[in-house]
C-alpha cells in the first residue's frame, strides 16, 4: 500500500520520496528530529507572547511545552507495530509525515501545545496560515476540524495512553479569520474504562470571541488485541 | 490582518507571497484557474477506475463532475465581498489557498467530486496521500474531517447556496489506510429556513468496510446581513 505510493510519487520525481532527502522548508534540518513546537519568522507577535508566557509557567513545573515532529521516530514506530498491529508497516512509512506539520513553515498549521497533568488540559496555541482558507479570508472548517482532533487527541492520550478518535462533534459558532491566532482549550471529562471523553473551546486570543466547542470520544488502544480487529470500534 | 501575514512570509522569502509567483508543483502552470480534479501521475488505479466510471455517467447529464481550483476565482471573491462582508478582504486575500487543494500533488488529498441534483447527492473519491499521516500508517482523523467538511458542505451548496458549517458530528468507525482510496458519498436530509442537513459515509472502494459515519448542518449566508453581524450563528 504506502509501498505503492512511494513508488508513484517516485515516478513523479518528489524528492521527499528519495530516501534520506530532505524537507524543502526554509532551513536545511533534515526534517526528522527537528521540532517545530518552537519560534520561527512566520510566528506573530500575538503567538509569541503566548508562547513566552507559558514558557515562563513551565519554569515552575504545573506546565509542559510538548515537541511536535514531522515524522515519527524509529523506535516508537517499532514500538507500535509490536504492540498494535498485525503484519508490518509498508516499507513506504518512512516517507510519511504528521498531518497538522506536513504544510510549507508559515502557509498552514503553527502551533504550540502545552500540557498540565494535574489540571488534565492541554492548550493548543494555533496560527491559522493562508494555505487554510475556507470561505474567502476565513479558515477552513476541516482546518479548525483538525487541530480540534489534534488537542483532544492530545489531552486523551496524556490520560490514557495511544488513543484513535471515536467520534468529534464540532459546533462551530464563528467563523475564524485566516492568519488569526486562537487558542483551544481541552480539558478531560472522564475515563470509562478504554474510553476516554474531552471537550474543548475555541477562542480569539482576547478571549471574546468563541469560535468553536467541541467535545471528543477516544479509544485507548488495547496492546492485547491487534489494531485490525479493533478496527471496528 | 492578512495583509501581516503576507508581510511575514515575505519576509520569509516565500515564492508564494511574491505577486504573480508560480506554485511549486510538478507542473510549471499557475495554480490559478488550473482544475485539480482531474487524473495527475500520482492517482492509483481505484480512484482512475471511479473517475472513469462516472465520467460516463456524466454523458446523460444525470452526474457532473465539479471541477475543483487552490484559488478562488477574483469576480467571486468580489461578489462574495459585496455580498457577506462588512469591510474589504484585506490586499492579502489573493495569496491565500483554498485548504484541502494546497498540499502538494500526490501528497496529501487527492479528490474528485461528483453530483447528482435530482438525487441531491455528492459523491467524493477520494486518495489519501502519505503527508496525512495520524496513528502510524493511517490517516489523521482531522484529514478525514476536512474531507467530510468539503463534500458535506458542497452537497448543502448545491441545494442552499453559500453556506457556513455550523456543526459536524463524526463517528469514526475504522481507521483509514495511508494511501489508500475512499468514497465519501454524502446526500441531503432537509432544508428548513436557513438551516441545510446533511448525512455522509466514508467506505473502502469495495464498500465492505465502513470507516466513518457523519452529519453536517450548514447555515445558508444571508446576503441581506453581513458576515461579520452573522459570526454568532
Amino acid at each position: 500500500m504506502l509501498r505503492t505510493c512511494a513508488k508513484r510519487l517516485r515516478t513523479l520525481g518528489s524528492p521527499l520520496c528519495q530516501p534520506g532527502a530532505q524537507r524543502r522548508s526554509f532551513s536545511s534540518e533534515k526534517f526528522i528530529h527537528k521540532d517545530y513546537a518552537l519560534p520561527n519568522p512566520s510566528w506573530s507577535k500575538d503567538l509569541r507572547l503566548l508562547f513566552d508566557q507559558f514558557m515562563k509557567k513551565c519554569e515552575d513545573g504545573s506546565w509542559k511545552r510538548l515537541p511536535s515532529y514531522r515524522q515519527n521516530f524509529p523506535e516508537k514506530i517499532q514500538e507500535f507495530q509490536t504492540l498494535y498491529l498485525d503484519s508490518s508497516l509498508p516499507k513506504g512509512e518512512q516517507h510519511a509525515q504528521q498531518f497538522p506539520r506536513s504544510l510549507d513553515v508559515g502557509l498552514g498549521f503553527e502551533y504550540v501545545m502545552f500540557c498540565n497533568d494535574v489540571e488534565r488540559r492541554v492548550l493548543c496555541f494555533l496560527q491559522v496560515g493562508p494555505h487554510l482558507q475556507g470561505t474567502p479570508g476565513f479558515v477552513h472548517g476541516g482546518a479548525i476540524a483538525t487541530m480540534i482532533d489534534s488537542t483532544t487527541g492530545m489531552c486523551a492520550f496524556r490520560a490514557g495512553g495511544i488513543v484513535m478518535t471515536a467520534n468529534l462533534n464540532i459546533n462551530f459558532k464563528s467563523p475564524i479569520p485566516l492568519c488569526s491566532v486562537v487558542v483551544i482549550d481541552s480539558q478531560l471529562d472522564k475515563v470509562e474504562g478504554r474510553k476516554v471523553f474531552v471537550s474543548c473551546n475555541v477562542r480569539s486570543v482576547d478571549k471574546k470571541t468563541l469560535h468553536s466547542e467541541a467535545t471528543g470520544l477516544f479509544i485507548k488502544l488495547d496492546p492485547d488485541k491487534s489494531l485490525k480487529k479493533k478496527r471496528s470500534l
